[in-house]
């Protein structure tokens, strides 16, 4: 079985609880990698550089994009985010399968640049799960979590590029299933086809009596 | 979550162990329907009208063909191998995940009239195990496994267009595997995009404030 690294992209809307499932999915499987993004918005509270983000400056930001050091990268209410491009390429090599937790713009920038990539998408089991779990980080006042979800359902109008979509309600359940989908990956027949070829010339020459 | 059934099709050189696998699967999940075809060719001893196949003459299976009662259909070694369509579509409507055991011709041209059936292709571990299994029958002259085999490979020289590969090696494992690689195929995104469009529609008038 190819154990080549998978470029795997997950999206959903604010609040839907992508973090918290990527955090236990490579706590519970350690051969995963979480690609850390770089960014021009400011660290919350607790976040620390290196670790949730790269926190740059726009003019670093903008170094970055002119070197061709960016997979994908995008302007998300008035702030850069982007995918460093070494560390992804390097991880895959090495046979890890690479999570990206983008968005929209940024997931289908990937698609063109990595056609093999695994494109997952969050969902709410409802609506009103979704606006509470909102509230409930208290982070952010009513008028800039509906300012956040208008322009996130607007960007996912294309959502159907994606490949599937993970219902998170069970946290546990959902790790599992992003899990699965993953592995399943491997089996791609696309990405094994030098062990079926090998195994279709064998057969041949046995049926020829060699 | 989409429960439409989905239809499944299962292939694989002669030997690899297809047979078994599903009737296992089949056994440890009890939603899954095994579709049965119809074919032109004899019975094996213990072999049952209905069970193994729809045992048709010549004459009966043309009749078939003519009335377009069927999704597929090829001739093989000789015999005409075919799938009825009714049982197939009466599953998948009722929810069921239908499973079709068919040979490569077969295979191809169900993808081109279910754009969303599975195709999956079962490999022996490696070629020493395949040989093996074929003599252990005990029911073919090695003259005839090497014919089949030759044939076999021929057609498969398409496996490309198929969805993922299983090892056959451990059975109880590649059960497990099919089965999840199935049960993957319902969070496909195409097929949940009703969902998706009405959690998009509920945030849209949330964000409006209505």
């Amino acid at each position: 079985m190819n154990r080549k690294g998978i470029l795997v992209v997950v999206s959903g809307f604010s609040g839907v609880g992508k973090g918290t499932l990527m955090h236990c999915l490579t706590e519970r499987y350690g051969y995963y990698a979480l690609s850390i993004s770089a960014t021009t918005r400011a660290p919350r509270e607790g976040e620390e550089d290196g670790r949730e983000y790269f926190f740059r400056t726009k003019e670093e930001f903008e170094k970055l994009i002119e070197e061709d050091r960016l997979i994908e990268y995008a302007c998300y209410c008035g702030n850069y985010y982007g995918t460093p491009r070494d560390y992804v390429e390097d991880q895959m090599e090495q046979g890890r399968d690479v999570i990206l937790e983008i968005e929209f713009q940024g997931a289908l920038k990937i698609r063109e640049q990595y056609p093999d990539a695994l494109l997952l998408f969050v969902m709410p089991p409802d609506t009103q799960t979704l606006v509470e779990r909102l509230r409930g980080r208290g982070t952010e006042t009513d008028e800039v979590i509906r300012a956040r979800l208008a322009q996130a359902v607007e960007e996912s109008g294309q959502v159907e590029h994606y490949d599937y979509m993970i219902i998170n309600d069970d946290l546990d359940q959902s790790v599992e299933e992003v899990h699965r989908l993953i592995d399943s990956q491997h089996n791609k027949i696309n990405r094994n086809l030098d062990f079926v070829r090998q195994i279709q010339e064998e057969i041949k020459a046995f049926a020829k009596g060699e």
